[in-house]
């Protein structure tokens, strides 16, 4: 069985139809045979001008790159938009609606909800931006010592002290060997600063590996289904095919070798050639942590298959059960015996999630591993394309890769700041997870890592008939209908995928610890009345 | 006549075959008939497994994206990564080559090269990066009141004072007043806050219309050349057709309509369907500032012929002669009269360049204009994927738009370093334009704006054929030579595009105004040995 995954919207055949009649000219076409070097650029003798007088199209749905309107960003999609409509009536017209405030539980966003920044990151910033700052005597009031020690180190890292300079294409090289140290101590294996590429967030970063991938819809990549619609969208963007492989849920979202091999056999029956295998780890938005064997069986597959492993490990440092560990996806091929010539691989940080969640600084690094010069010389282009990653980010990221240590002056205080952050999440995600889990014709995943849930909601066909007569996913009726009841926004499953015929949502476990008792209590409420409603 | 641009390689029609045989395969494949919504994903049946069993190639030159390979970006290029290996064998051998330094004249990069940031912007991006401060009595002594007063006011316009919070995928909201205010007090005529992007840089900005505008290589994008080479690379990595019009460098670089109706005509007559016009003004790499009766014959032109108009106006402050004034495209459409009917228009700034030159901050704006609501909400939707631009950038783009008012505390000392590095830019302008103007066999432009001159060279045969006999660009050759004599990097016309034939070089007027006797002096012993050397 092959699912063939394109997120589409009305009128997709006959974008379809315009787009390959383009591609049939194009195979026709004279421009083919006139290509010249950029820099001897040859001269076409054009005669036969007018001949064509094809004018510019108005820019319209039906004239824009077909891939845009293929791509689906759930996470920021329709019921978002709705619920900054609700938001706004709030706001223009208090007691409009049955709740006093949006509770976003659609993205991982923890600042958004109240959770305060690293004090210690926040001073290293700050004294960045500002370095004529540094030499005052006020200074030393304001900020501990070695969040001073630290900029003026990160300072003297960077050319020129310039931290409004472009940096290398890369990023700042004291940065990256900070980055590349961090990796080291948290792997036992060595790593090499000139594998990390920084780049502003994760997601950036996805989008080039997919560029340097894709050539064309008959590239595959293989990623888990539910995925983070990132995946989805940046392969639609680039023009390739999603070639799905389902985590299987009756095993706490476990990811098997069988079912990767069955979508890959499935796929190269089809034509398609499979280029890389997308792995999110802790995963989004199933919250599971892999399990060590069943990683080094995926390094076996990638390594056998010639798969490029694309690990998303942005959620690293979140871990909240006492059996589980992260590792990654280097340390276990390394620990394997693999090196460079065996695995291509690229591990994605970010410093959006972890303990840190500074999703607004937009930083982030891939590590690159087992490419040739040929080919890293292409991404180094790629990168510099876009001249380089904001400096603040490229800073916050080799933070996190280096926070305090015990005997520095902001240890204590980091270690409280991170320890009560993660301690917290672990509580929210039981005390959300149990909510989930009581309700009527509703499981819900142990919250093992990440920032989410995905609780499976087991909907009555009444229900599922009125959300079609509304033309809606019966998962988006629902959490509509639940949006619109208590102001908590959750995402469709049909947002991230799902095994056809069940439903249903994510729900970050970001909310204020206070505020959680009510979330249940309205949710609780609202789903028994929604069951109410519906039952069969 | 009809100049084709594809900036190429070695090897460039092999994969040209590869990848038409793709297309060919495509159009034939089962695959496309198969698509399916995502909401409710068909499962095919694939009894016929294995019968093509294509394994993933290895990731290859041969088998990556073949746009990839096709684009070119000459600012970070050879010539680069060769000054990048003489500075490290200056560090590790000192005295190893006839200069001390590596000048880098490559890169508008003004804070690489010394030029200090605005005192006020850095101080509210430092007192937004730590908010915890702003209450702190040192903080009055450290700070100006009016950068506490901006700061304050930024964090209530961000929900939650959140920072580190990723923000409205346009950016934040309050910010995007500022600038549309900002935009308005410029251009006095409205702007809209809902028509305002902001990005991580122009750069992206610019990868997003492209992304939208370009749906094959049938499509085309009218360019300058000589222009910036961030629009052939990216025309390139979206697989589309860069259209060139040619500036005229005998009447200093102008940009003439009869030169777009000629290219446009040609383009058509080849089957290219044109989607948009690029204007860069003030020009990169070309210095000039246009007219406004030149500017309105243009807009005259897109309205007529339906292309978007994307204006790169980042050096919009960069303005260095009394008889030359920055026009917004929006205010010079505006005061015809035409309004969101009649053109579509994208306008780009950055935080990067004027007189505050903040590159490592990468925050820039587009103001988008003139399209409808459906396509609005795909640029929405592109926005979206990538969630928002870095919170600091965005911050800086709102203060570039709005710096210190006459009365403020920090108004003195801003307008002080806004005018001296202005005043001085223009000067370092001048003293290397006369310096270039006076070498044998040099023509040089009039630095009018932006940060760059654009010297043609008028090459001895002997050095063309010397050039040739080493497989390089005559002008590349010209640019290797002075770098191994003076470490001065400048960058080879043959990146921008320029009439075949002609030789020039890019070299910004960036380098400190004291070290600027020394480059012209060893530039000029430099030229006059080569010169001496290839004399016919």
């Amino acid at each position: 069985m092959m699912r063939k995954f394109v997120s589409d919207r009305t009128g997709r055949n006959i974008i379809l139809v315009r787009s390959f009649h383009h591609l049939k000219q194009l195979l026709q076409s004279p421009l083919s045979a006139s290509q010249s070097r950029f820099l001897s650029s040859t001269v076409l003798d054009s005669t036969s001008a007018s001949s064509n007088p094809s004018a510019a199209p108005p820019v319209n749905l039906d004239t824009i790159n077909p891939k845009v309107l293929k791509c689906e960003y759930a996470v920021r999609g329709e019921i978002v938009t709705l619920a900054q409509t609700l938001q706004q009536e709030l706001q223009s017209k208090p007691g409009s609606h049955p709740f006093d405030e949006i509770l976003y539980c659609n993205i991982g966003n923890p600042q958004s909800l109240g959770q305060e920044p690293i004090t210690f990151f926040r001073e290293v910033l700050s004294l960045c931006d500002h370095p004529a700052i540094l030499d005052r005597s006020e200074t030393q009031g304001l900020f501990s010592a070695d969040a001073v020690e630290r900029a003026w180190q990160i300072l003297d890292q960077i050319p020129g002290r310039a931290t409004g300079a472009y940096s290398h294409s890369q990023g700042i090289k004291g940065l990256r060997d900070t980055i590349a140290a961090g990796i080291e101590a948290r792997d036992d294996f060595p790593a090499d600063p000139n594998d990390i590429f920084l780049t502003d967030g994760a997601s950036p970063a996805v989008h080039m590996m997919m560029q340097l991938l894709i050539r064309s819809e008959k590239d595959g990549i293989l990623c888990p289904i539910p995925q983070y619609p990132l995946y989805s969208a940046s392969i639609a963007l680039h023009g390739g095919t999603l070639v799905p492989y389902y985590l299987n849920e009756a095993t706490g979202w476990g990811l098997e070798v069988s079912e990767l091999e069955k979508q890959l056999d499935n796929a190269k029956s089809k034509g398609v050639i499979v280029r890389a295998l997308v792995v999110i780890n802790p995963g989004n938005p199933t919250g599971q942590v892999l399990a060590e064997e069943n990683q080094r069986d995926i390094v076996e597959f990638c390594k056998k298959e010639g798969l490029v492993l694309l690990a998303d490990e942005v959620y690293q440092e979140n871990v909240y059960v006492p059996e589980k560990t992260f590792h990654s996806f280097k340390k276990i091929s390394r620990s394997m015996g693999y090196g460079e010539e065996d695995l291509s691989l690229v591990s994605f940080q970010s410093v959006s999630k972890g303990y840190y969640g500074e999703c607004g600084k937009r930083g982030g690094y891939m590590e690159v591993t087992g490419f040739n010069a040929d080919v890293r010389e292409q991404i180094y282009k790629m990168a510099s394309v876009n001249l380089c990653s904001n400096i603040s980010g490229q800073i916050l990221a080799s933070l996190v890769m280096s926070p305090p240590k015990v005997g520095d002056e902001s240890y204590e205080l980091f270690s409280a700041e991170k320890e009560g952050i993660l301690a917290s999440l672990a509580r929210r995600a039981k005390a959300l997870e149990d909510a989930f889990s009581n309700l009527e014709g509703v499981s819900c995943n142990k919250a093992e890592g990440a920032m989410y849930l995905f609780p499976r909601i087991y909907l009555p066909q009444k229900a599922i008939k009125a959300a079609e007569a509304v033309d809606t996913a019966p998962d988006a009726f629902y959490c509509r209908r639940l949006l619109n009841a208590t102001g908590i926004v959750v995402v469709p499953g049909s947002g991230f995928g799902q095994v056809p015929g069940t439903w249903h949502f994510r729900c970050t476990i970001l909310p204020q610890e206070d505020k959680i008792p009510a979330i249940v209590s309205r949710l609780t409420d609202f789903h028994q009345g929604f069951m109410d409603e519906f039952r069969d």
